[in-house]
Order: C-alpha cells, then structure tokens, then sequence
C-alpha cells in the first residue's frame, strides 16, 4: 500500500531518510530535523511531497520528490529519494513507489522524471534500466554549499 | 547588469535556451515554446525562474532556475541553465549570473546549489572549481520519460 505521507508521518520519514542515508554512506551528512521535514513538506506551498509503502501496516520505504523543470522539455518531477528496507526488498515495492510517483507525474501534466543514482547500486542501476531509464553520463553532478556559497554571493562584477 | 526575466522576455528566453541548446549539442531535443515558457514562469506559483544578463544594452546570458529539496540539508536552489552568449564571454558574466544566484539562495534561507556540466565543458568545470565547488562524481544521472513514463505510470503492484 502507497499513501501520501502527512503531518504526523515527519519522525517516521525522518527515521527513513536517515536509513537511506546510512545505506548510501552519508549519514555524516544528514542534519535534517523531524521540524524541518514538518515544515518544509506540508502548508500552503511544501518544498518537496512524499509518499510511504507499507507492506502487512508496516513501514517498508519511502519517495520523496519535487517538480523541476527543464527547459527543453518542460514540468517534470525529480525524485530525490527512493527506499526500501531491508527487510522488505524484493517484493516490488520499490518498482510501486516510482509507477506511485509516475501516476503523479502524468497527472500533473509532466513528461519526465529526472533522479540520480550511486554507481555502485547495481541493483538499483539494473531495476532502473529494466524500466526503460536513460543514464546521461555525460553530465556531472556538482554541488555548492556553506562557505563556498557565501563567498560566491559575495562576488561583484 | 543582472535583471529578473519578465513575461515579456519569453521569446528572447526561449532564443537564448535554443542557443544553449545548439551548444550542449541537444537542439533536437529542445521542443519548448514561448506560450509554455510564459505559462510556466510567471503567475502564482511560477514552475522556473530566471535571470538575464545584459551588456550595454545587449541581452549576454541567461540563468534558469528552481528550488529543489534536500533531505539531508533542507532547501536549495537548482540550477538548470546558466549561459553567455560567445561574443560576451570572458567578462565575468557567467559568474555574475550565478552570485546572483547565490544572492537569492541565500535571502531565501536555501543553503546550496546544485546543477549539472557536461563532461566535455572544461571550461565551466574549470569555473566552477575555482569557485569551491564539489564534483559529485559517483552520482549518475538518471532520465525517464514518454513511452517509459506512461508504462511505469500502468505497471500495478
């Protein structure tokens, strides 16, 4: 079962980020607070939507994931997270959780989703590909962020 | 001088995204019109925002933007274009567009940026290195879309 995740689910999604965040070795990294997921993801104008699979009313992964937009192609929805546990891999659920955010997708009007993947997650990597997914491995990720940021917005021309 | 695009700006937008578009060598995939650039950036609850970048008068460059998600770090800002038109290069406007950028990260409480380069574009790479950012190498960047999409979107669990 897929549900949109609410209010009350803020320290269970938190508990879930930060078990991707283990299992993709960043947990160093992973500051955010269960009242920054409550006020960021829901009112009047969220940051970011999320949904939650349960299997037998268990909590068993999560997405979540934002609109982007590309200026080729138009709207589309980037998914930032998708995980299932352990425990429950293998039984569809993570397939489930993107046809979930696709049925967003098309709903909305938009024509593509756009993620990115660890190069060692074969198993993610393989399920991606069985789906029909491009990998665009021309392009680099890069990241600005703390000081680099401030410095940057210091520049004048 | 770095301005907000317009409405009125559309059609000069939508020139300088095909312009980038002839540079990154995927024309053919840049399908996006001016009427879907007026309806998606402006209005309540605008899909992308931008900048232009002009000298003496000219239109230069362009930046698209977005805010995307973190849910290890909260808010940032995406960057999904950032051009200068080959005759205004090596006048710093490329770093102008992104301070101002920065700026409004910043006034916005969003604490990083992120985009993506193409591997062959050693010039932006080597830009954007001097300015302290990260290159998140083993990311790969994952792209579904049209046919895809849609049997994703149908597949039940």
């Amino acid at each position: 079962m897929i549900r949109p995740a609410n209010l009350a689910d803020a320290a269970l999604l938190r508990t879930l980020i930060r078990e991707l965040a283990e299992f993709e070795r960043e947990l160093d990294l992973c500051v955010i607070e269960e009242a920054d997921l409550a006020r960021d993801g829901y009112g009047s104008n969220p940051k970011f939507r999320a949904l939650i699979a349960e299997w037998d009313g268990q909590p068993a992964g999560y997405a979540v994931f934002f609109g982007y937009y590309s200026t080729w192609a138009g709207p589309g929805l980037y998914l930032e997270d998708l995980f299932v546990r352990l425990p429950f891999r293998g039984k569809g659920i993570g397939t489930a959780l993107l046809a979930a955010v696709a049925q967003i997708a098309l709903q909305e009007d938009r024509r593509a989703m756009r993620w990115e993947v660890l190069d060692w997650n074969q198993g993610a990597i393989d399920l991606y590909k069985s789906l029909g997914a491009e990998f665009r491995d021309q392009w680099r990720s890069v990241l600005l962020k703390d000081d680099a940021l401030r410095q940057l917005a210091e520049k004048t021309v």
